[in-house]
């Protein structure tokens, strides 16, 4: 992102103004979008130095990268916006990794039409949400496509970071007598999204769990380095992130549904939209997998944090029913939680 | 990008298949796209682990960062295709900052409705590059929106490489005196991209210089490590890249028109269609700024590479005119290089 403004230049307008064609030309107005709202919320050395890309210390460990596109529709709901999803998404996905994160690379692709003021907003949000996760966005890019061929922005993240511990962490490494615990209530993000989406004021206004949950994971593998499996449960919800697991790992997966968090207005909202919460995304929460000894320890590490007090421990690892999930029911029954193979929720996150 | 194909699974219809929504919503018809698709055109360990993000080996020398979001239409032109340019793109974004470009993130937004066989091609024609730029496409996201919300897909990618040389390469660096040197024609790929988006095909067809630059780059470093500036003249051309460098720098630029490769038939369609050459899109192209004495020995290098045949100096830095380029016309007169004001052409990256 360079960093340009010949005296000349009117300043953007943040109030009423709208992006251009022109925005995206790389020319004086792509150079004056980066420096009015995008260098100016972002600002770091990286950043700052205007070229193409960012030159970054070197790292000694082992690197752990990720990457997502956000296409979350509306862009604007109860408990966050696509800016803070896009750093929090990504913070969390590189966190999974047993890693510190520590760097995002942002490219927007921006619809014609699209009023600055709200752009301005989701850069502001994102600045936020990378200082509350203390990382620094430090190199981006930025197009422009005609009215009628995005959704106001569309955002991709990439996150860098460092590994903390040197034990593998990995989808396949979930072993048998191994217990799953969550760091909270399922569903959230989700259900906030839908009842936003389709306009259920009647309902108790439900807010999303956009959270970055590096800090959490941190302290997790600080005390317990040997964990086995860390997955955030997003779209898909926890029972397509667990199927994933078990069939990774080749192992079964028993769950007890009395022990899974949900909460009372979430469980309503789904009930009434004919959704399952365990199959609904979440974007502030995290499955851990380790050895049933060092179980109690991570959940009280978990509960003092603020992003982990609803944690729990909700089943276990088995080595009967390999590549399958099971659940105890409330009632006292045995159900299959299967793969998810429908549509459930498009452009969730 | 997860490994899941339970048996009963039929498989992808890539002849006559198209996108759905569920194809984004993070189960089975997820996994499966992912499987059949990306999974196995770009497998690499780092990949194939499944895990949300890879975990790469340590860097001992600083980390180079770019990414970018490829929106250009149309998606297949001659020369090259988003693929193709995603790629390039951004491993020439890598090298411009003096590094090996090792890794790749991409993620993918698809049109509900776009052709499963275009998306095979286009998967295919990025591990076709990436092979040949010797880069790893390690992780993954895909989205899906409805159709109407986007133009069949959008492609960003961010690539992270190591540093070769320790000395500073930046747009900041330009120094009066030191000699500027481009690779090879100007103006190919944003010529090739609008002849084929007005159907001028009484035209000669022209083709895009969409290539991986990282090998010549590499081998002007290892002969010549102290260059000042490299640069790829994308967006605005060599008009719009050479003003920022001028900008940043604090420095004059002065070009001979008459060195600047310009092919016969670009030039031609350029007249035709109102363009400058120096303000039009290139991809396979880096302009080097070095010092004097380095000049030949650079402009050497460059012209028994395959991507550097036609390289030639095309100007100096000065002390005088700082901020501002100005150029010795072909008539023998003097004109300034502008600022690209207006919208030239959108989305042909």
């Amino acid at each position: 992102m360079s960093s340009i403004k010949p005296s000349y230049v009117r300043h953007l307008d943040l109030k009423g103004g709208r992006i251009e064609m022109t925005h995206g030309a790389g020319g004086l107005a792509s150079a004056q979008l980066i420096e009015e709202i995008f260098a100016r919320h972002f600002t770091n050395d990286w950043l700052d130095e205007g070229h193409d890309g960012a030159v970054l210390p070197p790292m000694k460990r082992p690197i752990a990268v990720s990457c997502d596109a956000h296409v979350i529709s509306p862009l604007f709901f109860p408990g966050g916006d696509i800016g803070r999803l896009a750093v929090c998404g990504t913070v969390n996905d590189v966190a999974m990794c047993g890693a510190k994160p520590l760097y995002i690379a942002a490219s927007f692709i921006l619809e014609e039409g699209f009023a600055l003021s709200d752009l301005n907003k989701i850069v502001e949000s994102m600045a936020k949400s990378a200082k509350e996760s203390h990382v620094a966005i430090v190199t981006g890019d930025t197009k422009v496509v005609e009215k009628g061929h995005s959704d106001g922005i569309y955002i991709s993240t990439t996150g860098i970071g460092e590994k903390i511990t040197d034990f593998p962490i990995s989808g396949k490494n979930a072993r048998p007598g191994d217990v799953i615990l969550i760091s909270g209530s399922m569903g959230d993000h989700g259900t906030a999204i839908l009842s936003k989406r389709e306009n259920m004021s009647f309902l108790t206004e439900i807010e999303s769990d956009t959270a970055p949950l590096n800090d959490l994971i941190e302290k997790v593998l600080s005390a317990v380095p040997d964990i086995h499996v860390l997955r955030d449960p997003t779209r898909g919800g926890l029972a397509a992130t667990l199927n994933e697991i078990a069939h990774q790992s080749g192992v079964g997966i028993f769950l007890n549904e009395e022990s899974i968090p949900v909460k009372p207005s979430v469980a309503a909202a789904c009930e009434f939209l004919g959704l399952d919460p365990l199959f609904v995304a979440n974007e502030g929460k995290v499955i851990v997998i380790c050895n049933p000894n060092d179980a109690q320890k991570v959940l009280r590490i978990m509960k003092v944090h603020p992003h982990g007090r609803d944690a729990a421990i909700i089943g276990e690892v088995t080595q009967e029913n390999a590549g399958f999930v099971e659940m105890k029911t409330l009632l006292g029954g045995r159900r299959s939680v299967d793969w998810l193979n429908g549509e459930q929720l498009p452009r969730i996150c």
